[in-house]
C-alpha cells in the first residue's frame, strides 16, 4: 500500500532542525517536517506568574500562532479578531504541559521560560512539530543559564518529542500530512520521553469510534516515530544532550496547576 | 487499600440523572456524580454555522461554564473578565466532538443543537459528567424533533458516556474526586460508546510520565466506568433508548471541521 | 377579575427559599418564585476594592447572570460575546445597592462580600427575586463570620426584600410573571426594609405614562408583597434573624461611591 | 434654610438651551443647567435594528458619554478601557426609554433616531439634563423629516423632561448640583410629560431608607421642576411645539423591547 | 484662481482660540479653524507611566476623539465598538510627540500631562488644530504648576503649532477644509516651532506621487501658516508667553520612547 | 567618519530578497536588510470591503506583526493582549497606502490583496523593509492573476520602495540599524517610486527640531537609497518587471478612503 506522498506507513517525513535560527532569543530553532515549518524560541524572564511567587519554583509556558499565510487560504490574525481561538489555546496548553513535564522547575528557580511557536508553513502536525522543536530551543536556553552559572545543573530530566498518528483509509499511519489528516477517521497525538514513556496521549475518533486494537497499533507507530525524532534532537543538541537527565532530583516538582476544584 | 472517600479503586461515586430539569429547554438534565453537579441542556436552533450553510448537514456545539461559587474559592466570571479561558474552550471543544461523533448530522438536517453545561458544584470530573449528562439531554431534544415528525429517525448511532481515571499514590483509580485529582500523577479522560469503542482518549502525565502498562490499566477502568454510566443513561432515557442506533445510516457524516491546513 | 395564572391582583406566586443550596459558598440559597428560580450565593473575600483600601470599611458587590437556557429561546452567553449587557449591569448595580443599604460596612471591616445571582429559570421578576434571595445568603455568610468571631455583631441593620408590581390591562397587580410583564404598560420594582421604608423605587412607563394615583396603588401592592417576602426570609433565617438590627450603630456608613462629578 | 449655592429648595439652576449648536446633525442643542453642560444631538438613520426589520416601526436609541475632563479629576475614556461602564449603560438605556415613550414609532416608519449626549462639563444631573436637552434635539430632527414630507405628522405625542431631586441634610431639594448630590441621603430622577404624568421614577436610598412621606415630597418637587423645564423647551422649540401632540394616534406603538423572559 | 470657499491659496480659515473653556481642567481651550472645532484640555496627574518610574522625568500623552455627530454622517463611538481605530491612534501619537518635543520633561518632574482633544465639529484639519490648540492648554496647565511653585520654570522650550497643506487641482494650498481634503492629490501635515524649525513633516501622495518641487512649495505654505498660528497662540497666552523658552536647559531630555528594536 | 557598523553614511546594509519563500501564498518573499528580516506575503481574496462593494474597484490592505522574539527582549503578542497597538496600526496603514498608490485598483477589479508582513528579526527599519519586500510579493501575486488571464494587464503603474534616514550624532545617514535609530535626533521614512517621486515622507524630530537644510540632506539620502532598492526589486522580479507601468491608464483610481469629514 502506498501513501498519498509515497511514504511507508511507519515513515516520518524528512525532518530538519536548524539551531540558533534567530539572533536574539536565548534558544531558537526552525523545525521542518516535510512542508510543515515552525520557528520555536525559548525566552528567559526573571520572574514567575503570581500563583508561583515566593514558592522557589520556575515555570514554562507556551504560545502558538500561525502566520496568516501559513495555510492554503489566508487565516485572519487572532490579534485583528481580538481573541485567541479555542484551538490555539488547546495547543499552547498542550505544548506547555509537555515541556514542563521534563523540567525540574525547582532547580530552575523563580524564572519563566516562554516558548513561542510560530508556524511559518502548515502541512499537518504543527502542534507535534512545535513540541519537538521547542524542546531543542528550551534545552539551548537552559544551557545558556547553566553556562552563565545561574543554575548548577541542566534542569532537564528527559528528552521529550511528539508525533501525530492516525487511521487513514483504514490503515494506521505515522506523521500525517494535511491531506491525510483531513481524511483520517482517527487522529492521535503522542508525546513521549526518551525512556519510551508517555507524557500525553490524545486520540480522537470524531468521525468513527476506534477499538482497543486500533489504539495499540497507533501507540506502536507513535513510539517508533518519537524514537526517531529524539535521535534527531540528540544530533541537534550535541554535547548539551549529555547533560540531560544527569542532575540529581531534589524533592517534588511543584508542577501542580493553580487548581480550582474541577 | 482504601480511597480518600472510602470507595474501591473501580467504584464510581453515586450517580444521579434528573430528567427534564428545566422548563424551557428541548432537553435538560441535572447530573450528579458525588458532589459534582452539572445542569446540561440541549437547545434546537433552526440554522447552521456559516461553514455548513446549504450542505444539508446539521451541527452540534457545546458551551461549558462554572458558576463562580461552584468551587471552593470564588472563581471570577469569564463574562466579567471579557474572555473565555483556554481550559473552558478545551472542555467545550471536547464535549462538542464527543456528542457529534454519535449523531447522524445529515439525518438531522440543517439544524444546530446547542449543548450548555453549567457546573453548579465542582468536585472533580466536571467535563466527563458534562458529556454523560449532555448525551441524555441531547437524546431528549432529538426525540422531541422526532415526535414532531421534523425528522424521520432518531439520528443517534450510539450512546456516548465519559469518565475520568488516574493514577493516585501509584494506584490506578476510577472517577477521581477533586482531592484525588489534585494528587494524581496521571490523569485521563475516556469517552466511549455502548459498543465499547473509544471516541476520545486524553491522558496526561504532567508530573510523571506513564508506561504502556499504566495506560492499559487505566483503559480497563475507563471501560468499566463507562459501561456503568451508559446503563444509567439507559434507565434515564427509558423508551427513547430503544430508538438509538436503529436508524439506517445514509452515506458519510460530513462531520469534518472547517479545516485549515494544520 | 382573574389574572393570567388565576392569582388575585395582590397575590404573590408560591415562594420557596432553600438554604445552604451549595456546598462551598459561605452563604447560598435557591429562591423560587413560581417558575422563576435563582441560585444566590454570598462569598467572603479578605480585601476591598482599591477605592476603599485603608479606609476601614467593607464592601458588598453583586453579579447577575442568566443560564443560556433559563429563557424560552436560548440566550447567548455574555462570556462568548465578550461583553456584559447593559441590562445585566443595571441589575447587578441594583442588587449591590440594595444589599449595601442595610449592611454596616464599617462593622464588617475591610472585607468584600461577593453576591452571585445565577438565574436557572426565568419567568419574570428575576432581579427582585435575586435581591430577596441574596439577602438570606448574605445574612448566612455574615453569620458565619460572626460565629467565627471575626466580627463582633451581625452587621445587618434591617431586612431587605424586593418585588415587582405593574399595571396590566389597566389593573395594578403584584409579582408579575413573564406573560404579564410583557403586557404591562407600567412596570415597577420596589425594594423595601422590614421597617416599611423604601430602599429603591424604579417605575417605568415606556408604553404609557402613569399618574400619581397609579403610582400610589403600585406602592401599596409593593409594600404588601415585600412584607410577605420578609416573613419568608425570617422563616428561612430562623435564629439568625434575631441578630438583625441588634448591633448598635457606630458613626456614618462610608457607603459613598467613589464618585465623579455627575 | 439656604442651599450650598444659595438657591431655594424648589429652585432650578439657571437653564439655557442653545439650538442648532452643531452644523451637521439633524437636531442639536447645548443644554446648560448651572455648570452642567451637555451637547445633545439627534441623527436620523434610514434603517432599524434587526429585531424591528420589516415591522413598519421606527426606533429611538441613545448613547451617553462624558469628556474625560468634564469632571474634577480626569476620567479615563471608555474607548481606551475597551468597555462601556455599567453607569453609562444604565444612563443611555434610561434616555432611550424616556424619549421612546413619547414618540409614535409607527408613524416614524422604519428609521432609527440616534440620540447622542456628550457631557462637556459635569456638575450633577447630567442624565436628566441629557433627557431634557435631547427632547429638543429630537423634535428638531423629526421636524426636519416632516418639512421634507418624509413623514406626514410630527410623531411626538408629548413633551418629556427630567429633573433630579433628593434629600440633603434632611431637606427635600430640587435639581441637585454635584456637591449636594454627594451628600444626599436619597437621590431621585423623575421623568415627566407635559400632562404631569410620569414616564420614569427612580429613587434610591443607598445610605438611608426613605418613607412614603419623603417620596411624596420629592415627587412634588420633581413635578414643579419638570413643569418649568418643559416651559423652557417650549420656548426653544417655538413654532415646532405647536405640532406636538397633534397627530392622531394610530393603533399600538410597537415599543415592546425584544424581550427575553426575565 | 479662487478656492472652494473663496480663500487665497496661502490663507488660513478664521482662527479663534477661547481660553479657559472648561471649569475643571488645569488648562483648556476651544479652538476653531473655520468650521472645525476642537476642545483641548490639559490635565495634570501626579505620576508617570511604568517605563519612567523613578527616572526623574515627566511625560506628556494625548488622546483624541470625535463626537459621533461632529461629522456629516454619524460615526459610531469607539467605546461602543470596543476598540480604538488605527486613524485615532495615529493621531494621538502624533499630538503626543509634537507636544513632548517642546517640553523639558526633566524640569517637569515625575508628572504626566494628559492632553485630550475632543472634536466637536469636523471640517478638515482636526489633527493640526488639535496640536495648535493643545499647546495653549498645555502652557496654561504648566503655568498653573509654576504659579503654585511646584516647578521653578515654565518647562517649555518653544511654541509649537501645526497646519495642513495639500495639492488640490494641481495647486498647493494652505489649511484644507474637508471638501478640499477629499479632492487633494497630496496631503501634508506640518508641525513647527516658533524658530521656524520642523517637528514633524508627514506628506502622503496616495493618489499621485509628488515631486521635490511640490514638496518645497508645500513646506513654504506650511511655514507661513504656522507662523500665523503661533502669533494667535501668543495672543491667547499673553503674559505667560514671555516665560516660554526662558528656562535654562538642564542636561538631556529623556524623551526616548521605551523602544523595542524596530 | 565611521558608523556604528562601519558603513558609509550613504550606504545601505546588505539587502537580500528571497522569492517564493512560502508554498501557499500567491506572492511571498523573505526580505533581509542586515539583521532585519521580514516575511512578506500577498494573498488574493475575491471580494472587497463593504465601502467598495459594487464600485468596480479593488483594494490593497496590509497587516504587520512582529514575532515575540524578533526583538532583544520578548514582546508580548498582540493577540494575547487582545488589542493591536497604535504603532502597529500606524505601520500597517502606511504599508497599505504606499502599495495602493501604485496599483490601478480599477484594473484589478473587485478583489482585495492582503499584504502580510511578519517580522522575524528586527534591527531597525522594519516598516520600510516591509514596503520594499511587499512590493515584490504584490507584483508576483498580480502576475499570477495576469497569467491566469483574470486581468488583462499587470495593474502596477510604478515600482515603490522605502527606506529610513535620520540624523545621528549630527550627521545625516541612510538606512538606520536599531542602535542608530535609538540615538537618532531626527528620524524619517521615505517612500518613493522608480520615477524619483515621493509617495510618503514622514519625518519626526521628537528630541530636537530640524531645519529645512537637514530635511534636504535627508531627502537626498532617501532618494539614493530607494534607487538602489528598486534596482534590487527589479532583479528579484526579472521578466515580470517589464510589465510594470505598461498598462494604459483608464480614468481615476477610486483610491479615496471612505472618508468622514476630518
Amino acid at each position: 500500500m502506498s501513501r498519498f506522498d509515497g511514504r511507508k506507513v511507519d515513515e516520518l517525513r524528512p525532518v530538519k532542525i536548524t539551531k540558533d535560527y534567530l539572533a536574539y532569543a536565548e534558544g531558537s530553532v526552525l523545525i521542518e517536517m516535510g512542508n510543515t515549518k515552525v520557528i520555536c524560541t525559548a525566552s528567559i524572564e526573571d520572574r514567575v506568574p503570581p500563583f508561583l511567587k515566593g514558592k522557589g519554583s520556575g515555570w514554562v509556558t507556551a504560545e502558538y500562532s500561525m502566520l496568516p499565510r501559513s495555510t492554503q487560504t489566508r487565516k485572519p490574525r487572532e490579534s485583528s479578531r481580538g481573541k485567541v481561538e479555542g484551538r490555539t489555546q488547546e495547543i499552547q496548553r498542550l505544548i506547555g504541559r509537555a515541556l514542563r513535564s521534563v523540567v525540574n522547575l525547582e532547580a530552575l528557580g523563580e524564572k519563566t521560560i516562554w516558548i513561542d511557536c510560530d508556524v511559518i508553513q502548515a502541512d499537518g502536525g504543527t502542534r507535534t512539530a512545535s513540541i519537538t522543536g521547542s524542546f531543542v530551543a528550551l534545552a539551548k536556553a537552559l544551557h545558556k543559564l547553566y553556562e552563565e552559572k545561574v543554575i548548577q545543573t541542566l534542569p532537564l530530566r528527559n528528552y521529550v518529542a511528539a508525533v501525530s498518528v492516525g487511521i487513514v483509509e483504514g490503515i494506521p499511519v505515522l506523521d500525517l500530512c494535511y491531506e491525510e489528516d483531513s481524511n483520517a477517521k482517527v487522529d492521535m497525538n503522542i508525546v513521549m520521553t526518551d525512556m519510551k514513556e508517555f507524557i500525553e496521549v490524545q486520540g480522537t475518533g470524531e468521525e468513527a469510534p476506534f477499538s482497543r486494537q486500533d489504539l495499540m497499533a497507533l501507540l506502536e507507530l507513535g513510539e517508533k516515530g518519537n524514537e526517531a525524532l529524539i535521535q534527531i534532537q540528540k544530533e541537534a543538541l550535541g554535547e548539551i544532550g549529555s547533560l540531560i537527565g544527569v542532575e540529581e532530583e531534589i524533592g517534588g516538582t511543584g508542577n501542580a496547576e493553580h487548581g480550582n476544584r474541577i
